[in-house]
């Protein structure tokens, strides 16, 4: 591992769409002085993010790019993730021992798929996305505020650790630690419900004899606005954190169902409670959930 | 009726809070010739209210306000709004026929409450809001772009539907007309069930062991914002929108259940179909859920 200060180090970014472009973005953004490399099996992604200036350089040829870098972002969905990592880290040993990090949305099938217990692997996810997709769609201030979970290993590096944790810290990203199982049980209901739900929603409306997507406001922009995600990286996430899934989908249909007996039954004042909880609890974290907002207000 | 311009007639609000404050200001800055009131049970709103410019005058004496009105605006929750109709119209004859319309995100409930067939009262409903309440967060622009449906009644004048109609497209909202089950049944689909999934999952997130609401990005905000929303209205429009939201909950019960057995199934293909269909579904109704963005995009 390079031993000078990690900000003179290069970065190299394999696969370039939404999230690695604007980390890449973010990083020069923020003065970064090493290289910011590109590696995808196609060139176009690359070509757009070098001519938006979000990285310096790209390669089709891996090995050259590995070669090349000090750090190492894998920035792709989770099952393509899982086909890059075992090739990555089994290589990494021939570069100079990279610092290896990921950013899928999946940890336990990713871990899973490394095959071998490399030191310099950091598991990462930044909790920060957009229903856009591709390095077009990229946004240096994506990641302001915004929490990074690590699940580093048991045989992952301190050293190779506090190089990730500084990556992300320069792009105004806050950092967790978590269990890889834990990590997969939170986000399968903070963040793979909330899609299953948003898509489950559009269907249903697409299937209503009165049209009622046409009559929408902003409760059914925002509560649909995730449907446009990309298909692919959600199937993805829904075959590879399939259990935890199912279980968050089984504990959604409890409280729908508990608060639909509560509306069937007319009984105002329990549903009076159950909105002014749910107000309350929304309200003391949407501080977590609008950083950007309130960072724009601390700065007025 | 009065038969001078619309523009120069008295509009009265009868409580004033985030929508009908949103349309006294709208009003207001459309260039509104006619004087706006405000009339209310408590003066605190009302006092908020002309501080902000929204109204010019207001009265604490509902007969002093209806006197004057040529237009009467009910803006309150549905059951507030189904006591105070009958009241309202019984007493139109005396006042001058003035025109009588309502806001209420329930058609049938509020209809059927209206005692008398008054020629002068048109529902309305405009799909316009927020999670936040009073009359302190209303907006000017809350309306623009956004469709405001009428439900005229079988008794209801031409006249008086031109007029509520003039006064909506004057703050930029576009009019659609629906038979008031139609509306319900549509409504409860577009609005009242997506406000019933933001709070069965923020309740859910609460019962959760790791406090997955902590560790939210983007989504969450989103798929959770309008569980910040008054609970008062939200008991109301599920007491007295009770069988078509019972409905859409089971609909979106059974979609939800679709989409639960493909991912049981680990069946990629079906769900990235799913995904898709919801995707474009999503994208072709971006322009009427996002007005603001594509005026501003027209703008530009």
């Amino acid at each position: 591992m390079n031993s000078s200060p990690v900000h003179d180090w290069t970065v190299a970014f394999l696969g370039l769409g939404l999230i690695s472009g604007s980390l890449a973005g973010a990083l020069k953004a923020a003065g970064w002085r090493g290289q910011i490399l590109g590696w995808g099996p196609r060139a176009p992604s690359l070509e757009k993010g070098r001519a938006l200036g979000l990285i310096d350089q790209f390669s089709l040829d891996l090995d050259e790019v590995l070669s090349d870098a000090d750090m190492v972002v894998i920035g792709a969905p989770p099952i393509a993730t899982a086909q890059l990592l075992p090739e990555v880290i089994g290589k990494a040993v021939y570069y100079g021992n990279p610092v290896v990090t990921d950013m899928a949305s999946v940890k336990g099938f990713i871990v899973d798929s490394a095959k071998y217990d490399y030191t310099g692997f950091v598991p990462g996810h930044p909790i920060a996305g957009s229903e856009h997709s591709g390095v077009e769609a990229a946004r240096a201030d994506l990641f302001k505020g915004r929490e990074v979970i690590l699940t580093p290993l048991p045989h992952s590096d301190e050293k190779a650790l506090v190089a990730v944790e500084k990556m992300w810290t320069s792009v105004g990203a806050r950092i967790a630690h978590m269990s890889v199982a834990d990590h997969d049980a939170a986000l399968a209901a903070s963040s793979h419900l909330p899609h299953m739900m948003a898509y489950a929603l559009t269907a249903m409306l697409d299937d209503h004899e009165l049209g009622p997507m046409a009559h929408g406001g902003g409760a059914l922009r925002d509560m649909t606005r995730i449907a446009a995600s990309d298909p692919v990286m959600w199937r993805d996430i829904a075959l590879t954190n399939q259990e935890a899934l199912l279980n968050a989908m089984d504990a959604l249909a409890d409280e729908h169902g508990r608060l639909r007996s509560l509306i069937e039954a007319g009984d105002g004042e329990a549903m009076e409670q159950f909105f002014l909880r749910c107000q309350q609890l929304r309200r003391d974290h949407d501080r977590i959930l609008n950083p950007l907002t309130h960072i724009d207000e601390a700065q007025v």
